[in-house]
Protein backbone atom coordinates (compact mmCIF):
# COMPACT_ATOMS: atom_id res chain seq x y z
CA UNK A 1 0.00 0.00 0.00
CA UNK A 2 0.86 3.26 -0.71
CA UNK A 3 2.25 5.82 2.12
CA UNK A 4 2.73 9.51 2.68
CA UNK A 5 4.83 10.26 5.30
CA UNK A 6 5.75 13.69 6.71
CA UNK A 7 9.05 13.78 8.66
CA UNK A 8 9.84 17.34 10.30
CA UNK A 9 13.40 17.22 10.97
CA UNK A 10 16.01 19.97 12.37
CA UNK A 11 17.70 21.81 9.30
CA UNK A 12 20.47 19.60 9.14
CA UNK A 13 20.84 18.06 5.79
CA UNK A 14 22.82 14.95 7.06
CA UNK A 15 19.22 14.00 8.62
CA UNK A 16 17.73 14.09 5.82
CA UNK A 17 20.00 11.43 4.45
CA UNK A 18 19.95 9.27 6.90
CA UNK A 19 16.06 9.58 7.42
CA UNK A 20 15.58 8.91 3.97
CA UNK A 21 18.40 6.08 4.05
CA UNK A 22 15.68 4.12 6.37
CA UNK A 23 13.40 3.49 4.26
CA UNK A 24 15.55 2.25 1.55
CA UNK A 25 17.34 -0.19 3.68
CA UNK A 26 13.69 -1.69 4.75
CA UNK A 27 13.30 -2.52 1.20
CA UNK A 28 11.03 0.16 1.05
CA UNK A 29 10.19 1.50 -2.78
CA UNK A 30 10.18 5.41 -2.75
CA UNK A 31 8.25 6.71 -5.27
CA UNK A 32 8.75 10.24 -4.27
CA UNK A 33 11.13 12.67 -2.00
CA UNK A 34 10.14 16.55 -1.85
CA UNK A 35 12.33 18.47 1.09
CA UNK A 36 11.24 22.17 1.84
CA UNK A 37 11.45 24.83 4.76
CA UNK A 38 8.70 24.88 6.91
CA UNK A 39 7.35 28.27 8.55
CA UNK A 40 10.11 27.78 11.11
CA UNK A 41 13.23 27.90 9.07
CA UNK A 42 15.23 25.94 11.22
CA UNK A 43 12.77 23.22 10.48
CA UNK A 44 12.82 21.21 7.30
CA UNK A 45 10.17 18.76 6.20
CA UNK A 46 10.69 16.02 4.65
CA UNK A 47 7.30 14.17 2.51
CA UNK A 48 8.36 10.77 1.42
CA UNK A 49 6.21 8.69 -0.63
CA UNK A 50 6.37 4.66 -0.37
CA UNK A 51 5.10 1.92 -0.94
CA UNK A 52 5.58 -1.19 1.53
CA UNK A 53 3.87 -2.95 4.35
CA UNK A 54 2.55 -1.77 7.56
CA UNK A 55 4.95 -3.59 9.90
CA UNK A 56 8.13 -2.42 8.37
CA UNK A 57 6.74 0.97 8.15
CA UNK A 58 5.99 0.45 11.95
CA UNK A 59 9.49 -0.18 12.37
CA UNK A 60 10.71 2.41 9.94
CA UNK A 61 9.03 4.93 12.40
CA UNK A 62 9.95 3.64 15.27
CA UNK A 63 13.18 4.45 14.10
CA UNK A 64 13.00 7.80 12.60
CA UNK A 65 11.64 8.65 15.67
CA UNK A 66 14.68 7.37 17.30
CA UNK A 67 16.94 10.04 15.71
CA UNK A 68 17.88 12.84 18.01
CA UNK A 69 17.14 15.64 14.92
CA UNK A 70 13.87 14.56 13.94
CA UNK A 71 10.72 15.82 15.56
CA UNK A 72 8.02 14.88 14.57
CA UNK A 73 6.58 11.99 11.92
CA UNK A 74 3.26 11.77 10.83
CA UNK A 75 1.88 8.86 8.59
CA UNK A 76 -0.66 11.48 6.71
CA UNK A 77 -2.49 8.40 4.93
CA UNK A 78 -3.56 7.59 8.24
CA UNK A 79 -5.88 10.91 8.11
CA UNK A 80 -7.88 13.05 5.66
CA UNK A 81 -5.23 14.81 3.55
CA UNK A 82 -4.88 17.05 0.19
CA UNK A 83 -1.94 15.74 -1.58
CA UNK A 84 -0.25 18.12 -4.41
CA UNK A 85 2.85 17.64 -6.97
CA UNK A 86 4.23 20.36 -9.22
CA UNK A 87 5.05 19.18 -13.33
CA UNK A 88 7.19 21.09 -15.90
CA UNK A 89 6.42 19.26 -18.95
CA UNK A 90 7.84 20.26 -22.21
CA UNK A 91 6.26 19.05 -24.76
CA UNK A 92 6.87 18.52 -29.09
CA UNK A 93 4.28 21.30 -30.67
CA UNK A 94 3.80 22.15 -34.43
CA UNK A 95 1.43 24.45 -36.42
CA UNK A 96 -1.13 21.93 -36.85
CA UNK A 97 -1.51 20.59 -33.18
CA UNK A 98 -0.70 23.92 -31.31
CA UNK A 99 -4.06 24.97 -30.29
CA UNK A 100 -5.22 21.30 -29.10
CA UNK A 101 -2.11 21.16 -27.05
CA UNK A 102 -2.92 24.86 -25.37
CA UNK A 103 -6.46 23.77 -25.04
CA UNK A 104 -5.75 20.22 -23.17
CA UNK A 105 -3.57 22.78 -21.00
CA UNK A 106 -6.42 24.75 -20.21
CA UNK A 107 -8.77 21.72 -19.07
CA UNK A 108 -6.45 20.70 -16.74
CA UNK A 109 -6.01 24.42 -15.31
CA UNK A 110 -2.09 24.30 -16.37
CA UNK A 111 0.11 27.47 -16.78
CA UNK A 112 1.97 27.85 -20.32
CA UNK A 113 6.01 28.66 -18.66
CA UNK A 114 7.57 28.89 -22.00
CA UNK A 115 7.25 28.99 -25.86
CA UNK A 116 9.18 28.01 -28.77
CA UNK A 117 8.48 27.26 -32.15
CA UNK A 118 8.78 23.48 -31.40
CA UNK A 119 8.43 23.43 -27.59
CA UNK A 120 5.87 23.90 -25.03
CA UNK A 121 7.02 24.10 -21.29
CA UNK A 122 3.27 23.33 -19.28
CA UNK A 123 3.28 23.58 -16.04
CA UNK A 124 0.68 21.72 -13.86
CA UNK A 125 0.05 21.25 -10.61
CA UNK A 126 -2.96 18.55 -9.22
CA UNK A 127 -3.38 15.32 -7.48
CA UNK A 128 -2.11 11.69 -8.07
CA UNK A 129 -4.94 11.22 -10.96
CA UNK A 130 -5.07 14.41 -12.21
CA UNK A 131 -1.34 14.53 -12.61
CA UNK A 132 -1.17 11.22 -14.67
CA UNK A 133 -3.99 12.09 -16.68
CA UNK A 134 -2.63 14.78 -18.03
CA UNK A 135 0.97 13.05 -18.66
CA UNK A 136 -1.04 10.32 -20.45
CA UNK A 137 -2.78 13.01 -22.73
CA UNK A 138 0.41 14.72 -23.60
CA UNK A 139 2.52 11.44 -24.31
CA UNK A 140 1.17 11.05 -28.01
CA UNK A 141 2.48 14.61 -28.74
CA UNK A 142 5.79 13.69 -27.54
CA UNK A 143 7.27 14.53 -23.77
CA UNK A 144 10.64 15.68 -24.24
CA UNK A 145 11.21 16.21 -20.69
CA UNK A 146 9.16 16.33 -17.41
CA UNK A 147 10.47 17.55 -14.37
CA UNK A 148 8.02 16.62 -11.39
CA UNK A 149 8.73 17.96 -7.32
CA UNK A 150 7.31 14.64 -5.94
CA UNK A 151 4.17 14.72 -4.01
CA UNK A 152 3.70 16.95 -0.54
CA UNK A 153 0.31 16.55 1.48
CA UNK A 154 -1.15 18.30 4.20
CA UNK A 155 -3.73 16.91 6.85
CA UNK A 156 -7.22 18.52 6.41
CA UNK A 157 -7.74 18.35 9.91
CA UNK B 1 26.16 31.35 -4.70
CA UNK B 2 23.29 29.23 -4.81
CA UNK B 3 23.50 26.53 -7.31
CA UNK B 4 20.50 24.72 -8.82
CA UNK B 5 21.85 21.11 -9.51
CA UNK B 6 19.93 18.40 -11.51
CA UNK B 7 20.77 15.14 -11.10
CA UNK B 8 19.44 11.87 -13.32
CA UNK B 9 19.88 8.86 -11.51
CA UNK B 10 18.73 5.18 -12.12
CA UNK B 11 15.39 4.60 -9.98
CA UNK B 12 16.89 2.92 -7.13
CA UNK B 13 16.42 4.67 -4.12
CA UNK B 14 20.10 3.98 -2.73
CA UNK B 15 21.74 6.19 -4.95
CA UNK B 16 19.72 8.87 -4.39
CA UNK B 17 20.62 9.09 -0.52
CA UNK B 18 23.82 8.74 -0.99
CA UNK B 19 24.03 11.41 -3.82
CA UNK B 20 22.28 13.99 -1.91
CA UNK B 21 24.87 12.78 1.23
CA UNK B 22 28.03 13.85 -1.23
CA UNK B 23 26.47 17.29 -1.05
CA UNK B 24 25.81 17.28 2.50
CA UNK B 25 29.61 15.77 3.29
CA UNK B 26 31.18 18.37 1.61
CA UNK B 27 29.11 20.72 4.09
CA UNK B 28 27.37 22.00 1.44
CA UNK B 29 24.00 23.94 2.55
CA UNK B 30 21.28 22.51 1.41
CA UNK B 31 18.38 24.53 0.95
CA UNK B 32 16.17 21.86 -0.89
CA UNK B 33 15.61 18.91 -2.80
CA UNK B 34 12.97 17.41 -4.66
CA UNK B 35 13.16 13.76 -6.38
CA UNK B 36 10.57 12.32 -8.79
CA UNK B 37 10.04 10.32 -11.70
CA UNK B 38 11.11 11.69 -15.17
CA UNK B 39 9.39 10.56 -18.63
CA UNK B 40 10.90 7.38 -18.51
CA UNK B 41 9.81 5.74 -15.30
CA UNK B 42 13.38 3.55 -14.43
CA UNK B 43 14.80 7.14 -14.22
CA UNK B 44 14.70 9.72 -11.61
CA UNK B 45 15.47 13.10 -11.63
CA UNK B 46 16.60 14.68 -8.17
CA UNK B 47 16.80 18.41 -8.43
CA UNK B 48 18.95 20.30 -5.57
CA UNK B 49 18.91 23.99 -4.31
CA UNK B 50 22.49 24.15 -1.96
CA UNK B 51 24.67 27.12 -1.21
CA UNK B 52 28.39 26.80 -1.77
CA UNK B 53 31.66 27.46 -3.79
CA UNK B 54 32.42 26.86 -7.08
CA UNK B 55 35.40 24.46 -5.95
CA UNK B 56 33.76 22.10 -4.02
CA UNK B 57 30.68 22.23 -6.27
CA UNK B 58 33.69 20.76 -9.10
CA UNK B 59 34.11 17.84 -6.59
CA UNK B 60 30.92 16.78 -6.03
CA UNK B 61 30.09 17.12 -9.66
CA UNK B 62 33.05 14.56 -10.17
CA UNK B 63 31.91 12.11 -7.35
CA UNK B 64 28.56 11.98 -8.60
CA UNK B 65 29.88 11.28 -12.30
CA UNK B 66 31.66 8.23 -10.71
CA UNK B 67 28.64 6.61 -9.05
CA UNK B 68 27.88 3.88 -11.88
CA UNK B 69 23.57 4.88 -11.00
CA UNK B 70 24.15 8.66 -12.04
CA UNK B 71 23.42 9.22 -15.40
CA UNK B 72 23.93 12.80 -16.04
CA UNK B 73 24.33 16.06 -13.71
CA UNK B 74 23.67 19.00 -15.02
CA UNK B 75 24.42 22.71 -13.36
CA UNK B 76 21.45 24.45 -14.37
CA UNK B 77 22.28 27.75 -12.83
CA UNK B 78 25.11 27.37 -16.09
CA UNK B 79 22.30 28.13 -18.30
CA UNK B 80 19.22 29.96 -18.71
CA UNK B 81 16.82 27.79 -16.82
CA UNK B 82 12.76 28.46 -15.63
CA UNK B 83 12.18 27.34 -11.40
CA UNK B 84 9.38 26.87 -9.83
CA UNK B 85 8.22 25.62 -6.55
CA UNK B 86 4.80 24.61 -4.99
CA UNK B 87 3.66 25.75 -1.82
CA UNK B 88 0.78 24.49 0.49
CA UNK B 89 0.09 27.15 3.23
CA UNK B 90 -2.44 26.93 6.11
CA UNK B 91 -3.70 30.53 6.89
CA UNK B 92 -5.67 31.33 9.89
CA UNK B 93 -8.75 33.35 8.74
CA UNK B 94 -11.58 35.40 10.09
CA UNK B 95 -14.76 36.94 9.24
CA UNK B 96 -13.03 40.67 8.63
CA UNK B 97 -9.95 39.48 6.94
CA UNK B 98 -11.30 36.61 4.57
CA UNK B 99 -11.90 38.74 1.71
CA UNK B 100 -8.60 40.87 1.87
CA UNK B 101 -6.79 37.24 2.06
CA UNK B 102 -9.21 35.79 -0.93
CA UNK B 103 -7.93 39.18 -3.06
CA UNK B 104 -4.12 38.46 -2.09
CA UNK B 105 -4.87 34.72 -3.26
CA UNK B 106 -5.82 35.90 -6.17
CA UNK B 107 -3.20 38.27 -7.31
CA UNK B 108 -0.89 35.45 -6.89
CA UNK B 109 -3.20 33.58 -9.01
CA UNK B 110 -3.04 31.18 -6.15
CA UNK B 111 -5.45 28.18 -6.19
CA UNK B 112 -7.89 27.76 -2.58
CA UNK B 113 -7.82 24.44 -1.59
CA UNK B 114 -9.36 24.17 1.40
CA UNK B 115 -11.68 26.54 3.46
CA UNK B 116 -12.41 26.00 6.94
CA UNK B 117 -14.02 28.21 9.60
CA UNK B 118 -10.65 29.54 11.02
CA UNK B 119 -8.12 28.37 8.46
CA UNK B 120 -8.19 28.15 4.35
CA UNK B 121 -5.48 26.15 2.82
CA UNK B 122 -4.02 28.07 -0.83
CA UNK B 123 -1.81 26.58 -3.15
CA UNK B 124 0.88 28.51 -5.18
CA UNK B 125 3.43 27.92 -7.68
CA UNK B 126 5.77 30.27 -8.70
CA UNK B 127 9.66 31.18 -8.97
CA UNK B 128 11.66 31.74 -5.55
CA UNK B 129 11.01 35.76 -5.75
CA UNK B 130 7.01 35.00 -6.12
CA UNK B 131 6.93 32.12 -3.58
CA UNK B 132 8.96 34.66 -1.43
CA UNK B 133 7.10 37.34 -1.62
CA UNK B 134 3.65 35.56 -1.02
CA UNK B 135 5.23 34.37 2.22
CA UNK B 136 5.35 37.30 3.31
CA UNK B 137 1.92 39.01 2.87
CA UNK B 138 0.45 35.76 4.58
CA UNK B 139 2.66 36.01 7.58
CA UNK B 140 0.75 38.63 9.77
CA UNK B 141 -2.34 36.60 9.31
CA UNK B 142 -1.11 33.76 10.81
CA UNK B 143 0.49 30.97 9.07
CA UNK B 144 -0.10 27.80 10.78
CA UNK B 145 1.60 25.36 8.30
CA UNK B 146 3.36 25.40 5.67
CA UNK B 147 4.13 22.61 3.09
CA UNK B 148 6.90 23.24 0.35
CA UNK B 149 7.98 20.94 -2.98
CA UNK B 150 11.33 22.65 -2.96
CA UNK B 151 12.42 24.13 -6.28
CA UNK B 152 12.39 22.21 -9.52
CA UNK B 153 14.16 24.00 -12.38
CA UNK B 154 14.39 23.21 -16.43
CA UNK B 155 16.76 24.62 -19.01
CA UNK B 156 14.87 27.08 -21.90
CA UNK B 157 17.00 25.78 -24.72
Amino acid sequence: MKKIISVLVENHFGVLTHAAGLFSARGFNIDSLAVGETEDPTISRMTIVAEGDEKTLEQVKKQLNRLIDVIKVIDLTEEDFLDRELVLAKVRIDDKNRSEILQIADTFQAKIDDTKKETVVIEITGDEDKIKSFIKKMKPFGLIEIVRTGRIAMGRK
